[in-house]
């Protein structure tokens, strides 16, 4: 990620990975194998990084208190991207093998389950602040609730705006707006702060999904790790998509594609083009920075300089980034 | 459940089925649809009947108080259900279609994960005894782990006999053992009742799953909603399998069948007929009566003789049960 936003939280973050490696060991020989496959299969560690960026503005951060919690939102990420890889039958991610691909469908399904178990077991046994442990089980549910929306309606191109933004909500916003809350409530930041910085990540988090949404439309498949248009592909339409929909010449041809589960690989290619030819990537672009302006407009008064400077480079980082 | 069992409790159960269907109740149609199904399928309740018979073993029940973690342990029950039918591809479960058999293999991972995570918000906004939370998440850990095993150990007859009771632990006997212990602390039971009463759960979780397993190599399809056979099936040897790949004269061909990923429909006959034939089935029904008159002994001095009484039936009924 990018230095700027490093700096603060790079010790921290090193710890991090220590501990997630710590924390997928079992006495079970392979869920320790599958846990550590995961944790060696990178990640940008977006949350643990804003969570310890909100822990790092408060007047009380102690790492090995804070830790745990880190812990326990990474371990809920992974889980909820092994049942995801399951679901979309996905082959690899960031371009190294799935758990489903290198374990299997069963295996996968289980050792899901026992990550989003063991992630709540290491809220419960670290007395954290009230209310921390309802939030994440809450996020849990709209993680669920937001994939079994975009499942069921999947090829339905429910197109309306509104949609769109509630679905990235409950898949990315929520979840980045709760890290920094709750990165401000166990280094006992007071209230006014713990909520601006909800609000911070939840709006970069409508910007992060925006954006990946778009490099799924426009980035080559090596850079992401997966194809492009691989969104098209599953029936799930997108910003930049919705867009095409409606000010496109071409528009009823990208419909009959995107409502079709038959699409051949040559008709996800037009679709691709269709929406490249249209203003669904500025336009979905202008909304990411919107959402970023927002991020940066919301920044409580009053923090640390360096927690500041990583939560402004931290919003410009997700603007520019290409993977 | 046997009517001396129900007595104390039978109120507890009736509310317990009207909160299920309020706990299943989601602003998103499909959420509510599916957990209605999951209620209304029925189940033996067996767990928060447990529950409830312990918690009117301490001196301060309170119904109101103790239901959202009765709610709990039945949801937490469905979605491990739930993932296991997807798992094991089940089409019917108790003579009814499964989720994944009426929604999909998606639908149903996502929902199980919706109720483990909803399970887990129940407990947390409900300020029960401190370790709750971590008891239930743990447990959560456990029966995934036990499934993590018997996944990867099918078709390979591991068949010591600590095995297999320490993979019927952390699939039931943990369980049941936690729902007596809870019912207890929330109660505020003090702690030689509540850790006798553990114990008294652990021994008939023991003795429900020898009975459990042996149906499936006894009972009709009829009776118990699925096909005789299916662990054999799906490469899972139980305690009469391992008896009688111990005892049997045609041992050699049981093994080769129940080590054989490929076995056709008259193979499993075959091994369930040499299972049949051998001691195996009255070697099970011994350790599971061992492990029932362990439970009566185990039960606390000084219980409310209306309490006493039930457990004892429920030991009685689990002995007898032909489903």
């Amino acid at each position: 990620m990018a230095k700027a936003m490093f700096g603060v939280i790079q010790d921290d973050l090193v710890a991090l990975e220590k501990e997630l490696l710590q924390a997928v060991i079992s006495p079970i020989p392979l869920i320790t194998e599958i846990g550590t496959h995961l944790v060696q299969s990178g990640g940008k560690r977006l949350r643990p990084a804003l969570y310890f960026l909100a822990a790092r503005s408060g007047p009380q951060f102690d790492r090995a208190y804070a830790m745990p919690l880190a812990i326990a939102i990474e371990v809920i990420h992974m889980a909820s991207l092994v049942h995801d890889d399951v679901i979309d039958e996905a082959g690899t991610r960031r371009g190294t093998a799935t758990a489903n691909s290198k374990w299997g469908n069963q295996l996968a399904i289980l050792s899901g389950d026992y990550l989003f178990a063991h992630a709540f077991s290491l809220v419960a046994s670290n007395h954290y602040e009230e209310g921390i442990a309802l939030r994440l089980s809450e996020l849990v549910c709209g993680l669920s609730s937001g994939e079994i929306i975009q499942d069921a309606s999947a090829y339905q191109a429910a197109r309306s705006m509104p949609d769109y933004y509630r679905r990235i909500e409950q898949k990315t916003a929520d979840f980045l707006a709760l890290c920094c809350e709750m990165g401000a409530l166990v280094s006992k930041a007071d209230d006014r702060i713990s909520k601006a910085l909800y609000t911070y990540g939840h709006s970069i988090g409508m910007a992060f999904q925006i954006t990946d949404d778009l490099l799924d439309v426009m980035a080559e498949a090596a850079k992401i790790g997966k194809p492009a248009g691989n969104d098209i592909r599953q029936g799930i339409v997108t910003l930049p998509v919705i867009r095409a929909l409606d000010t496109s010449p071409d528009r009823a041809e990208l419909m009959d594609i995107v409502t079709n589960p038959e699409m051949t690989d040559a008709m996800v290619a037009r679709a691709l083009a269709i929406v490249r030819a249209s203003d669904g990537i500025v336009f979905a672009q202008a909304q990411a920075d919107e959402f970023l302006q927002l991020a940066k407009r919301v920044l409580p008064a009053g923090l640390p300089t360096e927690a500041e400077q990583a939560f402004l480079a931290a919003a410009d980082f997700i603007g520019r980034r290409e993977f």
